[in-house]
């Protein structure tokens, strides 16, 4: 089931997220919509956020292995979900999410190309039918993102990867979007200005519709 | 595909795994195997004690749920089997293991009641048909065993699970004991003698079927 008060920001590297997220929680803030939780996957919990740093983090030179790294990350999600995001939405709080299961079925669906029966499955196990009501997905060329987050500092190990792995990450974007009717597309390859006017835009188109919806 | 040089010791608390372990060394010298590479679940490499630590420690508090439990056992197993025993097994040695996957069939399958499809999904999802030649499982009366362990100090997050916990997880141990001939039952309820004696016998009456069968 969808959930309404819980939306979602998705992109790769360097798509301009954080900034997102200051739009979104001012369009939150104009609508009333009170005391917003703010999330960030992997991680949020205490017990997340020790496996967050067990896929980003070097381990005394051992191989993360791709399994490995998509069940830390699936363990961390259920973590957050079932002690954070859905307490929050029983006390009818809205959720803010920076990222999602969207990351995984782009970073190691499309990244790692962890087989898509497996992904479907942990999906499934994990998180049944919960998902957000909303998603929004700046999507922005991987070179241009990369050389955005590259020049943010220390890169970790998945900010790491080869430009193939990201190409690989952003077809998965699209095509997800292409499909899903609850992910809108922002063009992040605009300047900041534009991307901000096209958040807000979309964001206060989607507040009308779901209360005209409702 | 079983692979003729893994061989796991398997039971519950208390059951005395440390002492059969020692027995079977022996048992593995006096046969000439050579240096013998040991492993312990969940754990054995620097990511997967890591995520032991998750499982067993305390965590602010956190509640670490059940399938978070699980997925990170089997990214610990997961570590473990690419970076240790394939490794190990590849150059020609054998491997005896403290644990296997079927500790997570019995604990979180039968103990946390984790539903059959989920076990069997994830089981294939990480592990395939790779699966020792001979697991030897000291079975002991639940009520005996924690008893035993609690007389060896503080108890982890699992050991201080209820006696009917590790009913359910010896049932679990029996069953799969009835189903798969690779499974050998060592009675754990006798005294220590008896139990290196029958451990000894079951050992060098599997090594002699194993040879005449090569």
């Amino acid at each position: 089931m969808s959930n309404p008060k819980f939306v979602v920001v998705e992109g790769l590297e360097g798509a301009g997220k954080s900034t997102a997220i200051s739009t979104i929680l001012d369009v939150f803030s104009e609508q009333g919509l009170g005391d917003v939780a703010q999330t960030r996957e992997p991680g949020g919990t205490v017990l997340a956020e020790k496996m967050r740093s067990l896929v980003k983090d070097d381990h005394d030179g051992e191989q993360l292995q791709d399994i490995s790294e998509l069940l830390l990350i699936y363990a961390a999600r259920v973590q957050l979900v079932e002690n954070v995001i859905k307490p929050a939405l029983a006390q009818g709080r809205w959720v803010l999410g920076d990222r999602h299961d969207l990351s995984s079925q782009a970073y190691q669906g499309g990244g790692r190309k962890i087989p898509a029966d497996i992904m479907a499955n942990l999906k499934q196990i994990t998180l049944g039918d919960f998902k957000p009501a909303l998603t929004l997905y700046l999507d922005i060329d991987p070179e241009l993102g990369l050389q955005r987050a590259r020049g943010r500092g220390e890169l970790d190990r998945i900010e790491k990867m080869d430009l193939s792995f990201f190409e690989r990450a952003r077809d998965r974007y699209l095509q997800a979007a292409q499909q899903d009717p609850t992910i809108i597309t922002i063009n992040a390859n605009q300047d900041l200005e534009s991307v901000t006017a096209d958040i807000r835009h979309a964001l206060n188109t989607w507040f009308q519709h779901s209360i005209s919806a409702n």
